[in-house]
């Protein structure tokens, strides 16, 4: 296993320009930092990160903060920044904070303490003050935290737009909607609330249903349609998530419902999961990939001090048609 | 911010005390480690866990690997790694090595050089060498590496008894069946050898159809499904993994084949989206949280240099009866 002064050796400099070219810290010819970069691929080095973290007070390593990694949205997600992450040559800590509210703080004390560099949070916890004292490098995504924290979200409203021109031009006259608890201020609750405007000015009523905090669980789901079912309520389209919408389509078969022409569903996410089920579930996709490429993007920017050209970024929705509207 | 020395103070002990506890390292009696732990608890004291790292040689964080962390098998097993590893006070870091076979040797190399205390590896990479030859804490997840690397897996030879037995009892004469690539010796191979030689020992013919390496991607997936159908092949069962048993139920739906009456789908792994899906997949469900869990202790016995009773971990697997068979 080479060290950093069998790269010195082989490049003809010394071991603190090395550093420096490791560390890209302070100025080195152009020359001088390609002639180390061919060492250090010539003996295969790879930098001893903890030693490094030593001397630039840093880690490497960054936390991302899901409510449930399980969950085919946040894995989706977790997936997008890991890879961008390790372009940028950082390592991504895990963490599933649905479980226990206490392990986002925790992490929020780890940044303190520098142990990981910065955090991307899609956490769900009801507590944002950890975050608010914090002065560490931090990305959210999908939450507003305070206007010194960078946000990435989904165009909600276009996605809204979509989903209510889905169901109008299908002729319904009464929608039932999932909406998740607004206990937490996630920007998605915007969704519900333009769909209910777009609808209600068309003249399409709507029966919001709520389903639990943090559900994410698929007999979670499967019972919130049967409740919804079950309600007494009358209703010719339903929006919400994507597996709440396919449990919906589960309840309407179980029950000689015929979708899409007797119920119109449309799911909002549009995760793989809307494309392996028959028929295809319509619906509006998240940018989950662009979602965590741009929060991976924004944290490495941050650490590297660089200014951020603004502090929340709106990605643009796409829609799938699906068979189910 | 409390520090170590607060909590000293508190416990009425030195520092060097407070260390020995949270490091569990060296002789403590079991009246000091309750007063430290309690002032610790008292004063909310979190451990600098790079402070620590480099007093105790390590770095309180295990690598996980997977081929694709968005796919719902490894999705699951990361989850249930991630929440057993937090129990014992490590952090995990997630990598997706299906893109890039390299990774999964740099990783190898970070533990090699302690910036990570461990791996648990399940991943696909072809190449097993760089963990044949490293030194550190290293548990496999369904693949045999060596006699000194414990490995974890499903019962896969109980699992292929059990999807034989419903295709038998259903009354299939010809199965299709999804298999990987062979290139990587995955133990879940036996269940493919195991299946075709009870199906066979019943009179069963079968019809083997290979899907390609590292293929996680719905459209791969359905793409295999088509290419089954188009085959020309005559089969009145299909068995494979859950994706590629949805995109056969696609698929059979679309060539108006009725599923089970005429084509009975039998699906191993048996994640969520067997549970989600109309109708519910006929499966074998792979224990994904035992499995995780037990993976996750191996390696912090190992890092405790506790000697581990076995070297291999064969966990029961169970049926999920469904309605496609």
């Amino acid at each position: 296993m080479s060290s950093i002064n069998d790269v010195a050796k082989l490049a003809h400099v010394s071991k603190s320009t090395v550093s420096l070219v490791i560390n890209r810290s302070g100025y080195v010819s152009e020359e001088t930092r390609k002639k180390v970069e061919d060492a250090i691929e010539k003996l295969n080095y790879t930098p001893n990160r903890l030693a490094q973290g030593l001397s630039k007070k840093n880690s490497g390593q960054i936390a991302v903060v899901v409510p449930d990694v399980s969950h085919p949205y946040f894995s989706a997600l977790v997936k997008s920044i890991e890879q961008q992450l390790a372009r940028k040559e950082y390592m991504t800590i895990i963490c599933s904070a649905k479980e226990n509210e206490e392990t986002e703080r925790w992490y929020v004390e780890m940044l303190n303490r520098k142990i990981v560099d910065g955090i991307i949070t899609a956490g769900h916890t009801i507590d944002m003050s950890a975050y608010k004292s914090s002065i560490g490098a931090i990305v959210s995504v999908d939450r507003y935290i305070n206007e010194m924290i960078p946000i990435v979200m989904a165009d909600h409203r276009q996605a809204a737009e979509m989903a209510a021109e889905m169901l109008i031009k299908a002729q319904c006259r009464r929608v039932a909607h999932f909406v998740g608890s607004s206990d937490i201020e996630v920007q998605s609750h915007s969704f519900n609330e333009k769909i209910d405007e777009i609808l209600h000015s068309k003249g399409v009523e709507t029966v919001p249903f709520a389903i639990g905090y943090n559900s994410f669980n698929e007999d979670e789901y499967i019972n919130s349609a049967k409740n919804l079912f079950d309600s007494g309520e009358t209703f010719d389209g339903v929006v919400g998530v994507d597996s709440s919408i396919l449990a919906c389509y589960r309840e309407a078969t179980a029950r000689g419902i015929s979708v899409p022409s007797e119920l119109k569903l449309v799911s909002y996410d549009g995760t793989f999961i809307t494309r392996l089920h028959t028929p295809v579930i319509s619906s509006v996709i998240q940018p989950i990939g662009e979602i965590g490429k741009c929060a991976a993007d924004l944290i490495v920017s941050q650490l590297a001090h660089k200014k951020l050209k603004k502090m929340k970024y709106v990605l643009p929705v796409s829609t799938q048609k699906g068979e189910t509207c």
